[in-house]
């Protein structure tokens, strides 16, 4: 019951606030920052949801662009579409560097890339008729799918993977590294002996290392398969090494996530402990015991 | 010794208990609804196992029915027994809503619905005669094989697995929102690359996308397969993305379940043993002796 | 060097040991039993490596045999060669029979099956000659193979493993009946979706559960492969499904070989405490303090 | 800022250092052994630099002329620039031999003898012709290749994964022979029930043991498929075994890493914090303030 009233509460702040920040004497620059590029007032929110419309809107565009589904009719309907969708993006594209304090920043930002980028497409197809190109060019577009991204970010499972892969990183690396040069021995190897044999796909060195990385990732196509005894045995023991590989990566992002998952939390300074096998008698950071109801 | 005459007594309380329960002044409704909806007394398992009879029968029917072993002999005996089952599903409905306290909540819960599902496509079979929309409905009595797991509840090792991805959901639900978005990244770039290529099956973003996800997860039919020098190196990198990715669920899952194997507590300090294999007599902890009584 | 003297020591001891044995009392059978049954003295361990060896040959046999490698004149060699491994093999079960104190027990267990079967392919040879039915025969004479397990029995890495796995039995069978349930429910919705297609190798429900099997343990053979969108999308779905729950019987095993994996061992009873994060400060079997320097 | 004094001043040593190294009174021998062997002084690195260039040199060399890709007027370029590299090796080869102090010892090392086979095959190749004996002989110059990783040594990442491999060995060779004997059983159950069907590839045992190692791997090219229904149904049987025993290296790796992962030990209780953040500053155990130079 209490907290049906707090809630209560914190909703009229919100709208209070919301209104009260409106009323204030902001310059319109100034509110247009907070509208495009924060997400805590409604009227941020809202932009936020139109955007992402729009960006899911675009997607949806190439998408069916590429499956032929529409007779000629439709034609003029999509090109419609397309051309309000650019003037958005434009549009937001012109606001986006008028209302940010620090222009250059922006511009050359990995998310000011794309932002021009994929307003540019449609423009460039009025001088340009490779279909071809403007489609490769329309796929940044694409990129602006990861913008969805900030609204996940209240979502503490998002952080929690993503700090795990962040601390594996480096070793992943050092595995991948690892991978490509067993790859490139055992893909030069296959391409000798099975070079000869025709139809079997081994004709050059790159193919065969890419017969190698879809066998040791266990996904095996069979586009590529090995005929000869040796070729076959040697295939069976790039597997085996695969199969006990694929042990590393998992073991890695185990240890990480289990380090991260929180345990105890000090009631002295407040931090978590991240440590859930409960053996913890201390807190790490500020030294007090800890309590054993502080189980969460 | 000991142990044995337990329970010898054991056997014969419940036995007792099934006869006593008879005799009393229950109402029918009352006795049909312990007989159908619950499975501690004799007559309610009975009714259970004849039903799950009855379910793994139609399952057979349905199978048997799409292999067309049989010559048209056979069809009669076929559809006689459909009928059989049909009417012992509709009866058991029937008694199902007759019985239960609150009619509305079961008529439109999930297995009220299967259960009507259940019922109604030999009837519906006497109306339509397009056999491909009757196997639709038929299938949803496949559902009904779910039932089945209700005689697993008593063990504790479903428990165990069905807690740690009850406890995972929320992280693989981010975790596939990732995927997703990373597939149709990728699925488009791979459509571009590859759309020129006769027969390599990339002619739209969809089937783009599906490939991409059968690659990433290490499946890798070969019905879709790249043929371009790039494309091939972009298939690798997508293999290993997702060799390395696989580990993440795993990851999540085996912190859960290890989290979830939980021994004896120890009465002196509180904490658990994780230690699930009983042979614990101390506090590993602590130095104090464990009690045989704190299995959890 | 203290070492060194005490391995000298310890050889002579054994070839002591193993001579006093054969100059003792004992009847002929004795004798026979601890050669054949056992692999403790010198006698017995050669005789386990000269059976080995007649099984690889056997084995060797088999394989050459499928192969049709060889011309006619080497037929008569290999046929010789068959008649030497099944009269050994004859009098070794013969020996066996003869010299094992407890006959009906022997003869009725899992190995003692092996070796009758094993010894009657050859014989059955002269009576019946449909290749066949006899190769089948035949093919129980590899399950003998697993008798090497009995030389690893002294390695603890394959104890871990065994023990790792009996522990997680439960749990895995349950896991198994949740796939199974979910493969026929799956593999009948794709039937219904893709039975009208042709050529895609949906014909019937139990080659859909076949698929479904193949796609969600991301085997993915490729020779059963959806082909409507509603299909591949619906493939999609369960390639994400298989790529989860693959996590489950990793988390289950790998929780049960951490378990396993022996940490301090207690200087008071000298019982391992199978704890290797460290934590536990007082032996879980006896209670008595553990030492910092008892590390492994 | 004091950080960055020590850095300029730790600069300014080591090039000092190795000037000094430079002006003592070593023998050419000496020196030239520190510049080819070790890779602690500025010309010991710039000579791994160069070796390595080389190295990739000749790699490509070997992938390019694999693609065909050159017309006749390019040949001669490549042929000059193979000899060029052989040069390099040959006198690298020469060099190593005269200043190594045990010469016999590095002659019959591992990377001595790739040293020397990757010098001979274009010498080789003036005596013979036949261009598919020369490949496998200069695929031995690939193995060269992992001299790269003498530059990884730094990398405390590597170590971890090469540790946790290590100490697995034993298990996962264990885990190979017993998955070894289940292919070879398997395999020839599969060949009996399969091998009269024209077309499926089951024509011999040692093919049907390649595609249970194929299955059980999960890898699933395709090439080799069951076609009759017992067959399908054993070869789920098999995937969903593969399956499971995937979780075996994957728990093995998990826990060796986990152990591998240390953080401070405590000058206090002498235990290890198991938490490689860097973040803790109390000991967990005992509450005593943990030291910045514990790290392990």
């Amino acid at each position: 019951m209490k907290q049906f009233f707090k809630n209560i509460y914190k909703f009229w702040k919100k709208v209070y606030d919301s209104i009260q920040y409106h009323k204030q004497q902001h310059t319109l620059k100034e509110k247009l920052y907070v509208v495009i590029f924060e997400s805590d007032t409604w009227s941020g929110k809202l932009f936020d949801i139109v955007l992402i419309g729009f960006i899911v809107a675009s997607i949806a565009l190439i998408i069916l662009d590429s499956m032929h589904l529409f007779s000629s009719g439709w034609e003029t309907f999509l090109r419609v579409l397309e051309w309000i969708i650019t003037l958005f993006f434009t549009i937001e594209y012109i606001l986006r560097v008028y209302c940010v304090p620090d222009k250059k920043k922006y511009i050359f930002s990995f998310y000011g890339i794309i932002d021009l980028l994929s307003t540019l497409p449609t423009y460039l197809g009025i001088f340009f008729t490779s279909a071809n190109y403007l489609l490769l060019i329309r796929t940044f577009r694409l990129i602006r799918v990861f913008r969805v991204f900030r609204l996940f970010s209240f979502l503490s499972e998002g952080n929690l993977i993503l700090q795990s892969l962040k601390e594996s990183r480096k070793k992943i690396f050092v595995f991948f590294s690892f991978i490509c040069l067993l790859a490139l021995v055992i893909g030069t190897i296959m391409y000798v002996l099975e070079k000869d044999e025709p139809g079997t796909g081994f004709d050059n060195i790159p193919n065969s290392i890419y017969w190698t990385i879809v066998t040791m990732t266990t996904v095996g196509y069979g586009d590529i398969t090995p005929t000869t005894s040796l070729g076959r045995f040697i295939s069976a023991c790039v597997m085996l090494i695969g199969y006990t590989i694929i042990a590393i990566p998992t073991g890695i992002v185990s240890v990480n996530i289990a380090k991260n998952v929180k345990g105890k939390t000090c009631k002295n300074c407040g931090r978590p402990q991240h440590d859930n096998d409960k053996s913890a008698l201390y807190c790490k950071y500020c030294g007090k015991e800890l309590d054993d109801n502080q189980y969460k």
